[in-house]
């Protein structure tokens, strides 16, 4: 799967997923007005607009992205309701040829990580008949358990062409609270780094393993030392945007052929219609607003990296 | 919110939960021929076998067990039938008067950790219109991501009169390849467990807080060590039974006052009809094998705390 991410990226020049993290504030007023009218104020209503929402950026954005990243926390918020619309939302992406990379970051021990697995990226079999969960193409997945933890994902991403991006360095300001403590004289981060090259080892594809990594933008000196010290590993890389990840802080996170790193804008993109610089859209034009978003995030990178 | 399950725990002499972690393989026969008969071999079918083995088992338990720990991967693996029969399952336990304590480790940067707690713990406000999306008393979360993950968690705790349990040593093989290491001189674990007193300092409710930590009963030195480190932190304590934890493991995770603990079962109690000792009972007989279970589980406490 991570080959084809790479395709993705190298066909439409953009290592950018889109961040599909939907808070309620983002949502334009249109779109929660018509919901709202037709279901009241519900979470029914919300779904609704949600899906709305996100069908018009996928349909914006999908011919420029390689990959969108749903953040199932916003729609699980929302009870089943939104999960309904997160599953919909996966599929639609799906349907315009998007990869779909599920934030979700699972974790647990062994047997029911395989049940994270399997309803993320597997498919169930009852009884001799399958069926797909939510079907993404890549999950984020925490390592705190270790490898019992991981190893269901990484059998998943085996057995179904999937792919993962395991934590290695969050994006918050709280990240280094246990993540950079030192380990015989190493922060923690580069233990977990040494491990996910480990487990991808068995799950090469192409010149990269479908397992990948999370490391911050916010944090680029170390994004730096993780690409040297994980060189078969992509990485995923948030916080760029409105967490303050800048297109300068990436250069290190990227190989000399440009590859080897996919970074994540979620506000960025999505609410880019409620920054000054794309106001003239208007809420109306909110999926515009996205597609000028990811337009200067491409320039910003290229320039930079 | 703690407080209230203490007053359960006393109540009903029983320091257990009941892991509601229904695999395919242990919902019985009986339950999955009607289901599949009515809905073929769907997701549906299973999401209706596994709340009718749930609803059987809260019957016959809840007069003896202060709690249950619904595993939402177990339902989550299902899609979207499969989590509503988890939430089926959290009301249904919640009107038989039980406290349901949520295992969704979940744990991501702020404003996601957020979303989370309120959809486990808390209330979704619709411009005025408010409602429950999970509506759990307590969940378990993960503290990888440090303070800034946790604290909207706390916060629930606070808003809403909820509880936590934070991971600080999990009850699998491979926990110790980070949770183990030193730092500073310190295994990893007791750094998290500080951090857990810390973050629960201001959620006390009662004589403990309503931040309780992880520790597996499979490591019960650990457990002994950490129970001095957190004095006001309740322990759940998974791992029992089927993972290898025995009634004589468990005795250091208590107080001298026979509190400060809670030990979960799962497969023990809800596959208890597959084990030898209570194979007279036969699959239709599943729920009265949960209950003998759970009174030899409480029997074998009760010896050795």
């Amino acid at each position: 799967m991570i080959k084809k991410l790479i395709d993705e990226i190298i066909r439409k020049d953009a290592p950018i997923v889109a961040g599909l993290d939907p808070m309620l504030s983002y949502v334009p007023e249109c779109l929660k007005k018509e919901a709202f009218e037709k279901f009241g104020k519900t979470p029914e209503a919300v779904a609704e607009a949600i899906y709305a929402y996100n069908k018009g950026l996928i349909d914006a954005i999908a011919d420029l992205v390689p990959a969108v990243k749903p953040q199932i926390a916003m729609y699980e918020q929302f009870g089943l309701p939104g999960l309904e619309a997160y599953l919909k939302t996966v599929k639609y992406a799906k349907e315009k040829g998007l990869i779909v990379i599920a934030d979700v970051k699972r974790g647990d021990i062994g047997s029911t990580s395989a049940a994270y697995a399997t309803a993320h990226l597997g498919k169930i079999d009852i009884e001799g008949n399958e069926s797909e969960p939510f079907g993404s193409d890549f999950a984020t997945v925490n390592p705190y358990l270790g490898t019992d933890g991981v190893k269901p994902f990484t059998d998943a991403c085996n057995q179904f062409d999937k792919g993962i991006f395991v934590l290695v360095k969050t994006s918050n300001p709280s990240s280094g609270e246990f993540q950079d403590r030192l380990v015989d004289g190493r922060p923690l981060y580069e233990h977990v780094a040494e491990k996910v090259v480990e487990w991808g080892g068995a799950s090469m594809d192409g010149d990269y393993s479908n397992v990948g990594a999370v490391v911050g933008a916010t944090y680029p000196e170390q994004g730096e030392k993780l690409r040297k010290l994980m060189p078969y590993t992509y990485i995923l890389v948030p916080g760029y945007g409105a967490q303050g990840g800048r297109g300068k802080d990436l250069k290190h996170f990227f190989n000399k052929d440009g590859l080897g790193a996919i970074v994540n804008s979620s506000r960025g993109i999505i609410a880019a219609y409620k920054q000054e610089a794309y106001a003239k859209f208007g809420d109306k034009g909110y999926a515009e607003a996205a597609r000028e978003a990811v337009l200067a995030m491409r320039k910003d990178i290229r320039e930079n990296i």
